[in-house]
């Protein structure tokens, strides 16, 4: 039995758990909510970084990810940034899809798997 | 190559999978439509601890997690049942949106995936 | 540490990813956006065919599915040509509901996680 990894974890949820090698994180969000669309993806792959980062892994060991955008139309901004925050031939398998988020003010949230 | 168990397997889905020490659920409801929010949680919760029992784990050993809520602002009532359910320190990766779901009383659904 | 093998990749994302005896697909979507629904889902569940042919394995060994619908209302009939795609015994753990997705056309989008 593998031992499971939690990171910030706390009685509601674990920022990222680890276990056999497979890294999950939450659906991260931007800390900043007054951020415009850009602001926020860009906060949400920071934090995506250290949470990797923090399990020893990296950027170009995602697997698959789920973005959803309070505004779909929003979907070539995030890609832009997106694209431009992923190391050449290392993007994952994705889904993009539009869903109302938990404070009206985040226009998009992100959660990866990823390996180590 | 690993063994798939599957769980309450019908034509159209399974209710959980175990592959490789992974179990991955369906996305759970509730089985009495007309249940309260709280009142559906709880019974989702209580069907996926059946569910990983059967599945040789339990709600100690969560990875990650997908909730939709009918209405994203039914959240702090969702994670008051989600939190007092969760045993201390073991809190999954998580995600949190709103979505419309495939009864129209159902308030919410969800799917996670644990291991053993 | 197992190599990741990805298919399709662009800058943006991979149609599917393999690690560890795992293959994560991308959220499948009609290749052709004026499709009916059951055009659609048909198209997409050769799209899965394809991507998981090319790693190996088939809809014999599917885990767990995520499926987006534009009109939640249409699961009855995108059920009845998922049950008929899937093989006996073989069905994933799954979940549906509803969402806007990134071409208004879209009526429907699918995304599997499988083994080999």
């Amino acid at each position: 039995m593998s031992r499971i990894l939690r990171t910030g974890a706390t009685e509601t949820l674990a920022r990222a758990v680890e276990y056999h090698g497979f890294v999950f994180t939450q659906g991260c969000v931007a800390r900043d909510a007054t951020l415009d669309l850009r602001g926020q993806v860009s906060d949400v792959l920071a934090q995506l970084d250290e949470l990797l980062e923090q399990h020893g892994t990296d950027n170009t060991r995602l697997l698959q990810a789920q973005i959803w955008l309070k505004r779909i139309e929003d979907r070539p901004a995030m890609n832009e940034i997106w694209s431009a925050w992923l190391p050449e031939g290392a993007a994952p398998a994705r889904a993009v899809v539009q869903a109302e988020l938990a404070d009206p003010r985040w226009l998009v949230e992100i959660m990866v798997t990823a390996c180590k």
